[in-house]
């Protein structure tokens, strides 16, 4: 089999080319039509008009061909602290802004959104085997310490003057558990960058150190496997709640009282049952990776901390388990929490290149990573009551289904007017994708038959 | 405080200029000078050019301004069960793409991956509080199958046409673990769609069927809180791997045959302790979410099944591990696979609708969803091999920050030929933020002297 090669040293138009080439073959698209020129210029449709601005977007990444479009909006109404945001959002799920903002008007008008930062050290990670015994171990870690923390001076003087660091440097003897391994773990702030690149460098830095100083002083190899941050961040942790009086809820559903009842049910079931805490905790990442992407975050990060936490944190020892909590004091106060896990940056990768990650976060107000870490969980928590409330009053299809009639019909050819008739006719009736066919031909035979 | 209120009704010029305006006064730009009217066409730059595709984007979700671009790449040489594929990537982290493409050449010519998908079946879920005792449930459960069946024909005549339906219909009690609270748990396969809509609207009207029945029959309460599909989904599972002689990997990197010993115990790691297995598989989702994005998929659904499952499953029963396993067994052979649930689709949702979505199936040849679980589980095992490739090699700062030297020049206001000679200055040595910073200065101070 012939593989193609150097093609990442190739022009994007020369990449264009031979993609569509090989999308002609594959698509089973008619090679002598001017089927290829037409997707030439289609796929060019989606570059920026200008030529700086598109060449950003074609150095985020490699083998770029053209720009992948995600409906960019804001949710108004976000009062977090006391302070009014309007929320910038990235998704391609139809419902969530629509379910954010509600959410957001919602708690504006009962006290808002609050949140505060728990902790911000990320964790860096050194892995090595040695032959070295466990009970000299610690002694030689404790000699080679000065030599780990030289090290890292030339790289973390920027992020020293910004505030960052290095918060701790420990020794883990893992040897019970794998016959030689060890790790260094050590604790960062990392001020208003996500940080992971600075991490990584002094990691490996510190690393190349002890393996030096261990080999001089001892004579003993350390074989560093690995030197990189951790993406499990227990310690760079936000939390955000709402409260309102129980009964400012009972009015605030048909369901009156057992709004509230049913609420702390829906929540209890995502905190003993597996099945439901996913759904649960995804339902807030709904929210959260919509700003996450708008800011210019990196939402596998977000994610994969934020799950890692549900399942093994202190406060779940019993496995995976809901992110959020809720319950009525004696006073009859609604209580509504999310703590989570949330490693962000506001300078630093492409918060400044992105031209609308830059917008969003002067939309923001130009705010320093542990405020965004507010903003990000209380949108989290804002999704999560919206989608409960949803569930537990009129079913999470009544709402959802009728924002994808669009899409729906869109599939099915249908036109802005005949979207528009579809919607009529359904009014408020039950959105499945065989009623918006028959309704949809319904609308065009009796469009035939006018005069 | 005064509340916007419907702000969803207005026009997208309507909110743009409210947006705008808000912007002006949180950037604190001159609302003197011409700054709004550029901002105003600047938002609009990045709408598509034409009007009707335009539309599309506007209406997938609300509120909507503008369209947030993504790279949208390729990766070629993929090859996997004897096929070769052209992966569609979308990711704004650079190395991904690089990673992936050096992965999925050293494998092209190696044997190339192999994938099987071990599941698909889908979970939902009615949750329901009940008097009625957990001694009588079953015997009440029983009575009412044939309702809850009959409830979802309507729904499912067109996904049995296609294949899928109802796998199970089972009654759990949950009632030890919070008073009165049972759950109906009922197995789905949904052919090619992701299912989401369908497996909630079956779910909602099994749930009403539910409630009519008992009530009739008994004349006892069920309390439905809420019915809905699961994202924790175990039996919709699929595995790939890769392998060849262990002696072909020694001849790979200038470790020899400590290549293929470091990478294993950088496996092992991830099997046992936490913080590196939440990075390990971060990076896999690196390589899976890019393309989730490009095949109009919901990485959150991908992303907490994921996580969920490497906490969860019947294989990691100690808690959160590592989703790929690495070993070479007696006869030499290295073997390389990734066990993961994924829900997928590749009709339905915006799979049709997003332009490029449509673009990326194409170019996979139109895969069904099953084959669309093969290739993004493939593409998870290239990510993870090349970054431990990286990690135990070079470190992953090496080939990371050269691809991040554009964009810290770009934010250092760097020109094309500031940017070249950059590159050239620091040829192999290590890239720091300083670095960069200070050759660029020197580049800057030479070009002042010049005659």
């Amino acid at each position: 089999m012939q593989l193609l090669s150097g093609f990442s040293t190739w022009s994007t138009e020369e990449k264009l080319g031979w993609v569509l080439d090989e999308w002609m073959k594959r698509s089973g698209a008619d090679s002598c039509s001017g089927v290829r020129e037409e997707m030439l210029s289609w796929m060019k449709s989606f570059w920026h008009v200008n030529a700086p601005t598109q060449e950003i977007f074609r150095n985020f990444s490699e083998n770029n061909l053209s720009n992948f479009f995600l409906p960019y909006g804001v949710v108004p109404n976000f009062l977090l602290n006391d302070r009014m945001y309007i929320v910038p959002v990235v998704t391609e799920e139809s419902s969530v802004v629509a379910a954010l903002s509600k959410s957001a008007k919602f708690w504006a008008e009962h006290g808002g959104f609050h949140a505060r930062v728990l902790g911000t050290e990320k964790l860096g990670q050194i892995h090595f085997y040695s032959r070295i015994p466990a009970s000299e171990m610690q002694k030689v870690f404790d000699a080679a310490l000065p030599a780990l923390k030289e090290a890292a001076v030339p790289l973390l003087s920027r992020m020293k003057q910004r505030g960052g660091g290095i918060t701790k440097i420990d020794l883990l003897d893992k040897t019970t558990e794998e016959p030689g391994y060890y790790q260094i773990r050590v604790g960062f702030t990392t001020a208003d960058a996500m940080g992971a690149n600075l991490i990584n460098s002094v990691l490996e830095e510190m690393a190349q150190a002890l393996k030096e100083f261990v080999g001089c002083e001892t004579g003993s190899n350390v074989d560093i496997i690995m030197a990189i941050l951790s993406n499990y961040t227990p310690n760079c942790l936000v939390e955000s709640w709402v409260s309102c009086p129980a009964l400012s809820l009972t009015k605030h559903t048909h369901l009156g009282e057992r709004f509230v009842e049913r609420f702390l049910k829906a929540v209890r079931i995502a905190e003993i049952d597996v099945g439901r805490a996913v759904t649960h905790n995804k339902g807030i990442y709904n929210g959260i990776d919509a700003v996450i992407l708008a800011t210019g975050n990196d939402f596998r990060a977000v994610e994969a901390q934020g799950h890692a936490y549900a399942s093994s944190s202190p406060e779940s020892p019993a496995g995976y388990r809901s992110l959020s909590k809720a319950s009525v004091d004696e006073q009859g106060i609604f209580h509504f929490c999310l703590k989570i896990p949330l490693t962000l940056g506001t300078v630093g990768g492409i918060t400044a290149v992105h031209p609308l990650a830059k917008f969003s976060l002067q939309l923001l107000g130009n705010p320093s990573a542990a405020e965004l870490m507010q903003v990000v969980a209380s949108v989290g928590l804002a999704q999560n009551f919206a989608a409960i409330q949803s569930l537990i009053t009129t079913g999470i299809q009544q709402g959802h289904m009728r924002m994808h009639i669009y899409n729906m019909a869109k599939q099915l050819g249908a036109s802005p007017e005949e979207i528009l008739a579809l919607r009529r006719a359904i009014g408020t009736d039950t959105v499945t994708h065989s009623r918006v066919q028959y309704i949809l031909e319904e609308i065009r035979a009796r469009r035939g038959k006018d005069p």
